[in-house]
């Protein structure tokens, strides 16, 4: 898959993706990350990129013309999808970032916070994408998280391709807690569960935990999902206040 | 305010506040972020920051001795407030990155997808961060994500305070759009009660164009919110499909 990335602060990209898993991908060549400067595509001496707003306002607008001259220039077919990252977007998450790694390229647009000229949004992109409910300066920083959690769902670039399939989100439920070694961490201990050797028995209690930590945390993530009638047994004694833990 | 973060890939961040409002925060000493290399704080030959988890299962730990000694090393005070980024946390967000904006600092502890240690997360830090419900290949991009959007909290790093407070997620409503020069771009044009000069107008032309941006992408921002009986209005105008404006 390629990733085309325009924006007019090209330097913050250099070492985004300088290691880990989308360094390897890199190298491998899973996928490919164009970066763009949205300034070699303006028309005026001053290579401005921005003006002011229509009907007043604070702060500076993104004109039209370099942005639609920018995709114009990069995008290779039909089935490309082009994205502004902005916080007016749709909610990014797993199932979109899924969707998302089903195009042979995605273009993805770095707004900065003040706007962009409405007619981009109207006719040049698929749509925005806004990675959560808080205000960057600007979109690169959403840029890097997007190809990240896209590049993710590309084959042969996470290992294992089932640890995709069976995190969290795709499961709709936080994770259970981890522990490795020591066994004792300066009188931290490692749950007593974890030595049993019983396989169900462990299952059951991460299970048991994970249930725990989304009530806890994202009670929201359990509202709209379809419950086993173990897990419901298990949430109503986690409510009740049960504690048969063997930890 | 001081960021520090903690990480195994420090290579990451070599570029990523090299540019715009971050950059200049940095000169003028309004930030400070420093980089700590995991692996520094690894007590054997090999540097071994992760294990094998107790109690079995794919992919690798992040062991507790490394980060608890980085922390202890790198806090400065109780006052110090020490996130780990990680999908199971809970969700960040305007109101979230300003309350951590009254930090003298935060220390940010990057980890990566498969999991850590439970016990950093009892003992360790003030609590998990998630900044969305998607997965990435560690909590590298979603530092970045988080020093940007917290800095825009800190006196002095946006040059008009104002314009944080009215940033969308803070009023709860998205954007009105937003048109610069050309007024007609490719026979795309600017709506004309742009140019009416008449600001009630335009006032009311913006809210309304907000207030029905928000009902078509984010409904789930409305239903909590405390509408004037003025917005409720126009809401109902919208419901009803009347188009009253001049675009």
């Amino acid at each position: 898959m390629r990733f085309d990335i325009i924006t007019i602060l090209p330097e913050l990209f250099k070492s985004a993706f300088s290691g880990g898993i989308i360094k390897k991908a890199l190298e491998k060549g899973t996928i490919e990350i164009h970066i763009h400067n949205l300034r070699e595509f303006t028309v005026d001496k001053h290579q401005q990129v921005d003006d002011r707003p229509y009907g007043g306002g604070e702060g500076m607008v993104f004109k039209p013309e370099p942005v639609f001259a920018a995709v114009e220039k990069v995008k290779q077919s039909e089935e490309t999808a082009v994205y502004l990252l902005s916080p007016q977007g749709k909610k990014f998450d797993s199932q979109f970032a899924e969707e998302l790694a089903h195009h042979p390229q995605l273009i993805l647009i770095c707004g900065r916070y003040e706007g962009v000229d409405e007619r981009m949004i109207q006719h040049l992109v698929t749509g925005e994408i806004s990675i959560g409910d808080y205000i960057l300066t600007g979109g690169e920083p959403a840029a890097v998280v997007v190809v990240d959690a896209v590049s993710r769902f590309i084959p042969q670039v996470v290992g294992k391709p089932e640890s995709v399939r069976h995190d969290s989100f795709v499961e709709g439920l936080l994770s259970f807690p981890q522990y490795t070694r020591p066994r004792d961490f300066k009188g931290m201990k490692v749950p007593r569960v974890l030595f049993s050797g019983n396989h169900d028995k462990i299952r059951l209690w991460r299970r048991k935990k994970s249930l725990e930590k989304t009530l806890s945390v994202r009670p929201d993530l359990l509202k709209d999902k379809k419950l086993s009638p173990a897990d419901k047994k298990i949430l109503e004694e986690i409510k009740k206040g049960k504690d048969n833990e063997s930890g």
